[in-house]
């Protein structure tokens, strides 16, 4: 396949979107949109996220050093872009969107009661980088609305109907997984067989040779 | 909404998955998978991945500073997973899977030709964490599938099929986008038309409240 080069930006893609929460020492809350966010570590379990210094959601994170991350369903894509667009600094925009809040249990921050998950997180580290600084985060604490949990204790994600972002524009979701950790090595018959239904490989060439 | 507590995890979903190449000063060129990825700053460009310190590509990466990040198509979604169970210190998983390499730019490391996007990086900062540690790095170069290509120069993310990654399953990128950044706040009627039929808004109320 002929390459063609490309600079200047970052091309990642797919990638999450959500809404951070935050509270200054006054009590006045914030919101707005990330995109750029990451799991950065499993144990202690980590996440970052990355603000422009002038953003007001900065200001208030810098002062309190906790934040909440409100994953979003596509029934808020709108309250997702919107709080992404406009600023904290002129507009009140949980007001305006309407959200329920409820209070971390973890933190002094409020979380979007409407967003499936909510993810509590206290920042370790500050790190300058450019036009935006680099939050390191560990999550001390998830609330996930109890309707996506099954009898297991296991959160069903699927039911959630997320977003990702790609590009510039945001995407449902698909609800139909293509393959799972650890399928390709798969020894199990009977799992295989599992697979190979659920994931559409069935009668498909399992050698990864001459697949293209 | 009840909510339902869920600790010791981070539950940040959907995230991207990719392919990380890497070269050691022996020559020796070694592949594997992570999820644990996110943009962090526009410019510079950079992004971050995390890495476990007893992979042999932290080895790798640690001694030369540099990586590749090769974004798989649906296509390499049994490749994507492969690399990501088995260690390079086993087995010689670019050989294993028949991947076509090219030689990068403006580093020393190969890239996989077959997956339509590779974005070259030059390590800046190593973070220790936990489990993982987390590599800061610049985007020095991308390649990208020329067929992705508009006249414009626009990369048509669509047409590469990608995948992302929740919960432990792979998912297709839906091709069908149900919004755009800043469209929650275009006043331009054409445009807020021609974003009605794109996103399915058309004849629905555009307020944000009450439409739970």
């Amino acid at each position: 396949m002929k390459k063609t080069q490309f600079k200047g930006s970052v091309i990642l893609n797919p990638v999450p979107v959500v809404m951070i929460t935050s509270k200054n020492l006054k009590g006045e809350s914030n919101v707005f949109t990330v995109a750029w966010t990451g799991t950065i570590c499993t144990k202690p379990p980590m996440l970052s996220i990355s603000i422009r210094p002038e953003r007001l959601s900065y200001e208030y994170i810098e002062e309190t050093m906790e934040f909440i991350v409100n994953i979003p369903s596509q029934k808020q894509v709108r309250e997702t872009d919107y709080c992404g667009v406009v600023t904290g600094r002129k507009n009140n925009k949980i007001k305006e969107m309407g959200f329920t809040m409820n209070k971390g249990s973890e933190t002094n921050v409020d979380y979007i009661a409407d967003c499936p998950i909510n993810i509590e997180c206290k920042v370790k580290q500050i790190i300058k980088l450019g036009t935006h600084d680099l939050f390191i985060a560990e999550v001390v604490q998830s609330h996930v609305n109890t309707n996506l949990m099954d009898e297991k204790g296991k959160i069903c994600f699927e039911k959630a109907e997320l977003i990702n972002y790609c590009h510039g524009e945001y995407f449902p979701m698909n609800e139909t997984p293509i393959g799972k950790f650890g399928f390709s090595v798969v020894k199990n018959k009977n799992l295989e067989k599992e697979y190979d239904i659920k994931y559409g490989t069935k009668g498909k060439s399992k050698k990864f040779f001459n697949k293209k």
